[in-house]
């Protein structure tokens, strides 16, 4: 059957699989999104993180940024790192705490962070919530760096900041 | 008085006043950030864009993208134009439509859309509710272009189209 004018015309008002529109789901298991790729949980051996999932929402040749969606586990933690490059972060869902260098923030929905060049940073779904955020970042970046033993005895030398990072 | 050990850290458990971390406030007037200038509606006279404010959410001279939102209240629009440089938008609140080149897509909240180079579009909270987005760019891009007469021909030659453009 030929498509009336009327349908076609429906068809290209209701269409949701156009490839520059990729539909969001809320599922039992956290967000997702139409043709992103989830990238499930991995352990780490030496507990570096937990219960962490990953998307990329946006990343193109053509931007010099790149959109990134990190959903944590309620209990569960993001990797302690530093780098030079800048993390621009926005809570899509949920709340928890981060550490921002010296600073511990309390999170909610939709609240801003910026986490500063070479700045000891974790997010911590430890609020009874998952934890999910979007973090911007510029496509060309530098590879995380992980604390010495001696990075961690100074950041615990703040009672505040040993116990954030013992939870 | 001198504060005492726990004092000093409920006050860094509890802190929110970190120039790191701006908080969010959802208000009857719409979305709002702390710290973050809010450039209310200006209507324009050829109409081109309506009741639509912009905040710039991060732009840092050490970041090559920009990430800004825009809230379009109900039956509002943004402008219809096209430029080189890419759109890379996620659906914060609410929801409408966009055309998209010569697609309409009906969007939801948290629903992405790509908006790729030299593409007509335009945003419109015509489902009842505002429409609010999140909108990443390169920091370094071209500045928009409108539609001709002619371009708006054409556009308006697929009726779907010129119904969207005509609400």
């Amino acid at each position: 059957m030929i498509p009336s004018r009327q349908s076609q015309y429906q068809q290209t008002m209701t269409d949701q699989s156009d490839q520059h529109h990729r539909t969001f789901k809320d599922t039992p298991t956290g967000y997702r999104w139409g043709g992103v790729e989830h990238k499930p949980y991995k352990e780490d051996d030496r507990a570096l993180f937990n219960a962490v999932s990953r998307q990329t929402l946006f990343s193109r040749p053509d931007m010099s940024g790149e959109l990134r969606y990190f959903e944590v586990d309620a209990g569960g933690h993001s990797t302690l790192e530093r780098h030079e490059h800048v993390h621009a972060v926005l809570i899509l869902r949920g709340g928890g705490q981060a550490l921002i260098g010296d600073r511990i923030a309390t999170l909610s929905t939709n609240d801003l962070v910026t986490i500063p060049p070479m700045t000891w940073h974790q997010f911590r779904a430890n609020t009874g919530d998952a934890l999910g955020f979007l973090c911007m970042v510029d496509a060309i970046r530098d590879k995380p760096q992980l604390p010495t033993p001696a990075d961690l005895d100074a950041l615990a030398s703040d009672p505040a900041i040993a116990k954030f990072l013992a939870q």
